[in-house]
């Protein structure tokens, strides 16, 4: 039997299980990869809204990385919620040296609206992460957020102008009524439009799903193109299949 | 499609995921049941041995429980590292509440050696969690520890004792040449022997993976006789085809 290649996932903790790692974990299991994880913040949560977070120490962080990425060799990384500057500042020194593809969900709040950035997120991701990064998947809120600028094919090109390998914007937060349309945006390249069917119900998770998806296919050493080709049909498909477990948002199902 | 019940995992997070939260979740995902997680503690941790904890605070874990709670109800319980005595008494009054299977694997020491237990846990486990379980899973090692006996059988026999419903007691730690000998123990009713060959590798995390099965099957509605026979089979299968992660031990693959 062959050895999966191993993802790094690393990102907050998300007891409900719809998003954070364990929808990295879950992911990269059902796309036939396997997980590590490093957990930047724990949080109180349900399937309607977050209502705590506590941020793990940054010197508790690197020393879980250290130990763990001397030991284990990963063919990707992907990057969902950080828990503070400091944490950036010490995965980004660590990051390049894995001399893997990196795929960064840069999140700001949760799905119900509680903000879990702690301050100066945003700016950090672009300065220090995204030159780092093979791609970025943004929904239009997060990536207007981070470019500081409403227009979200401006924003897209302003996080392309930090270095970042692409953009891959999502759009299920500004669906019309039938279609929910993703942008893969490249340098040098034309705009590549994704269209799928509008889903009935709100999820939790999808954002994680499909990151989690790109980095584990890349990880199997599918192109990009081909990665977020995949992960986009993964994410819909598990949203497709998702339950209702809680009172609020529905949770996505991912199998193999 | 059918919704799938709900296994509340509550452990340590090990970010090799051979073990852990992340062993928890591929399993009960495998079983076809779905994972919700509570982290008692931060390691960290390599394919060899953990090398540092970070315990949650109480009052975190606690607002992590009800948060989760008041929302999803899980069918199944399993409490696998704990960080401390006051973690335990804050589980030990919230898991009465949930009426539902409690399997509880006592964890006080990584596979590699390093003590997890900070002080205090194994006697808090035996007063304030045995009592509310369905089931016990602890190696030879864990049960001597945990009834300070030196006898596996007097050890398992005092474990019932603290009104636990039956306790697994796996001997893979003592294993002779060619097979490894597990033993059902309840209250009134013969002992019980499952007989497995040996495998040729040490794994890491084969506790929590048959802890944790247990929880699933029997969050799926089967008794506990049948549970116990059959999260050993999916655990032997998931060691027979483990990977070399690392540069120690193994890592069980999990799959459906």
């Amino acid at each position: 039997m062959h050895n999966r290649p191993v993802v790094l996932c690393i990102g907050g903790h998300d007891p409900t299980g719809g998003a954070g790692i364990q929808a990295d974990i879950e992911t990269v299991n059902a796309l036939d990869a396997r997980a590590v994880s490093l957990i930047t913040t724990l949080t109180a949560q349900d399937t309607r809204n977050a209502t705590a977070a506590w941020p793990v120490s940054a010197a508790a962080l690197a020393r879980q990385f250290d130990t763990l990425v001397d030991d284990i060799r990963p063919a990707a990384a992907k990057i969902g919620l950080l828990g503070g500057t400091d944490q950036i500042a010490v995965l980004a020194e660590r990051i390049e040296g894995l001399r893997c593809p990196v795929v960064i969900d840069p999140v700001l709040a949760a799905g119900g609206g509680f903000q879990l950035d702690p301050g100066g997120l945003g700016g950090a991701i672009c300065r220090q992460l995204l030159p780092l990064a093979a791609l970025a998947t943004p929904n239009r809120i997060e990536a207007r957020r981070l470019a500081a600028n409403d227009d979200a094919d401006a924003a897209a090109g302003m996080l392309l102008g930090h270095g970042v390998g692409a953009v891959l914007l999502t759009g299920a937060d500004e669906a019309n009524d039938a279609t929910v349309r993703n942008r893969l945006y490249r340098p040098g390249l034309p705009t590549r439009e994704y269209d799928w069917p509008l889903l009935p119900q709100r999820y939790h998770g999808s954002g994680c799903t499909l990151a989690s998806a790109c980095a584990a296919l890349l990880a199997r050493g599918m192109t990009l193109d081909a990665a977020v080709a995949e992960a986009q049909a993964f994410t819909w498909s598990a949203l497709e299949s998702a339950e209702p477990v809680g009172k609020g948002q529905w949770l996505p199902r991912r199998k193999a």
